[in-house]
């Protein structure tokens, strides 16, 4: 079962083929879960695991599961997967590398007639980008048991469509109760959406785990005012108050380096006008570190922070917690098998942690879980401008494949 | 012509009858110029002015202009005015104060049996807010030649519906030609808009000039990165640069005291998100001063403060000058006419320079002018809770007309 090759060529073209499902002129694809063009790329995806003797399941909220039996119908599946829904101006690659990657480690064990010992199974998770509807990762959000699936189905995007008429529209809305699929563990691919790899000229990022987060919505409140009438000492200007909060998140995030980001992502006032001294501004803030205690003592900071920049000028601030996800250490058995697979190819590596959530976290709460990270071009993502090369996508593939099969082989007691 | 009263009751149930064509339900007005709320009360006010004997004329912008026959058909008219349209949220007093004090003085000296010197105008002008079409102070821009009729004539609103076309549609283009009226000076009381005059308990300000004015529209450019991914040191954030900004604009308009003023009103990032690091931002800035040269300074100081937090956060900036108005100072004689006015009634004053422009300030282009102002409560104004009292009304509209009877009696060699 040693020197199984994945086909780097056939990979590279069924990213490009199906980056033509939703494809934009700038290169990029506008796949948004449940659209039509999701329909398309999903009927495409089932087209191809059946053509392999796959069987493909789906489940009430449209996850997709293709099982390939083992020696062992009774151990759970050793799965990969990721997703194939993208951003509005999203890129060829997030996402669909880990699908598309797991089909083609799917068709060299195919072509090669190899016989794992658990069945193995790749999946397609539903809404992972939270573009169309709030909130990301959303389904193997549902599949951990983290989101009832009663309030995915009623989540509505922004035309008042709910997810369920959605799913019902495009025909995936399957028998399967969400998360009776078991597995024995889950293994994704993905790009690394961020800058290290490339930096330091490494081929393979073992993931060891995603950092935690922490979001929140926030409102200043002041006292609109004339921009001419109202003397500097007189006003309260809500974006002043804000426009510092930025640079202060900023600071806190350095001062916890060197993983801690933090970052105001929206900004609006209410009332934008050159001439009026806004009283009011809404904002978001978004903080992430591996570690749940800095997290802590960065929120307590950003709060205080929050505290005294209004006070100072007259205005008040209110900031919610809208989302906490702890930070998730990955399973070291499925680590290692990643970190022994990158060796059998003697790629260069460095272990990362993930900044973006993934499917893989939610994963791991239900099976021990890995991810593998590839180089992204200029660290860009959610851009159609995203780009990893020829190599990289044939390197974290290959890998994929043996570090599946070096932990089916341990299912097997070899 | 001494101790003439104007009768303040009439005054106000006049605010406030007509502050019920578009009133709203906060007890504001929104009385978008060229509206058919406009029509009605411009066609109000015609009938009251001419009930008076007075002739109303129309230019070709809609400026209305009411005459009163003087003594003396050869001098050019000593005139009043202000404007009757509304912001969106806007209140009872701001421009509306003005014309209908001044039509509280003609009534006085109707009712008075006086005869001036000079004839006595008033002037309604059309769109000083510029909420609808833009730029602002449109009517008596066009009058003193600072605009081209044929240019605001085909300056459209939201709904692409030409200044033109709305002017046809309530039946206000007139046949005179715009800034063929000339005037022996020019006198408007206004609203403060301001806090100073509440602030020190004064009565009446004497208004000597309009602070100079710079307006410039912003974008900074950085990268777009993923709020997880993209670690603090690697980001090109332009939401920073521009916080930032913001501050050093705060600072630099401090550093100017006291009537130096800057403001950021408008922040707009190009792809808010909650994890997205923005890559691109765009704003305004409005800068006042009573003194040219220290706009000049405050100008080259905000583009060095800009250019130098651009670069330090790896973004590039670029910042447009999109409007000058140098300060006005209004003329001594009519100065001096609305200081002895309020003298005359034992008025507590305080001299102003007015930090929002006005009509008056075009005026001063084209004849002797001058403004009083009365107070403001908490100095709110574009805001429907904009209010001023009963007393202070009645004040100003005595102190306007005692300033015109002044300036008048000079006219006439006394």
């Amino acid at each position: 079962m040693r020197n199984l090759k994945i086909d780097g060529r056939r990979l590279w073209d069924d990213i490009h083929d199906t980056g033509k499902i939703g494809g934009t002129a700038k290169g990029g694809v506008r796949r948004l879960t449940l659209s039509d063009e999701d329909r398309q790329v999903r009927d495409w995806f089932r087209t191809q695991c059946e053509a392999l003797g796959c069987t493909v399941t789906v489940d009430g909220v449209g996850n997709m599961f293709a099982l390939r039996p083992g020696k062992n119908p009774n151990l759970p599946p050793v799965a990969m997967g990721s997703h194939l829904d993208t951003q509005p101006s999203g890129g060829k690659f997030d996402g669909v590398l880990g699908v598309l990657s797991g089909l083609e480690a799917l068709r060299t064990l195919h072509d090669n007639g190899v016989e794992t010992e658990a069945p193995f199974m790749l999946v397609n998770w539903t809404n992972e980008e939270g573009s169309r509807f709030l909130p990301a990762v959303m389904g193997s959000g549902a599949h951990a048991g983290a989101l009832a699936v009663a309030a995915v189905l009623a989540k509505t995007d922004r035309d008042g469509v709910t997810f369920g008429t959605a799913l019902d529209a495009i025909g995936y809305r399957g028998t399967m109760p969400v998360g009776a699929q078991k597995f024995s563990a889950y293994f994704e691919l993905h790009i690394e959406q961020g800058p290290y790899l490339e930096a330091e000229g490494k081929t393979i990022g073992v993931v060891t785990g995603v950092q935690g987060m922490r979001w929140f919505n926030g409102r200043c409140t002041g006292v609109d005012g004339h921009a001419g009438a109202t003397p500097m000492h007189r006003r309260a200007d809500a974006l002043l108050t804000v426009a510092r909060l930025v640079d202060r998140i900023d600071a806190i995030a350095r001062s916890h380096g060197p993983h801690a980001v933090g970052t105001i992502g929206e900004l609006t006032p209410a009332a934008p006008s050159i001439n009026v001294v806004q009283g009011e501004v809404s904002f978001t803030i978004d903080l992430r570190d591996p570690n749940d205690a800095v997290l802590e003592v960065m929120e307590a900071e950003v709060r205080a922070a929050a505290a005294e920049l209004a006070a100072r000028n007259g205005t008040t601030i209110e900031i919610e917690r809208i989302w906490r996800a702890p930070p998730i250490p990955f399973a070291a058995e499925c680590v290692a098998a990643v970190r022994e697979a990158a060796a059998d190819s003697q790629f260069s590596t460095r272990d990362c942690i993930s900044g973006a959530s993934h499917d893989a976290a939610y994963m791991q709460s239900v099976c021990p879980s890995a991810m593998i990270f590839i180089p992204s071009a200029e660290g860009l993502s959610h851009n159609e401008l995203e780009s990893s090369s020829f190599e990289d996508c044939a390197a974290g593939a290959q890998v994929l494949l043996d570090a599946v099969l070096r932990y089916d082989a341990r299912l097997g007691g070899r």
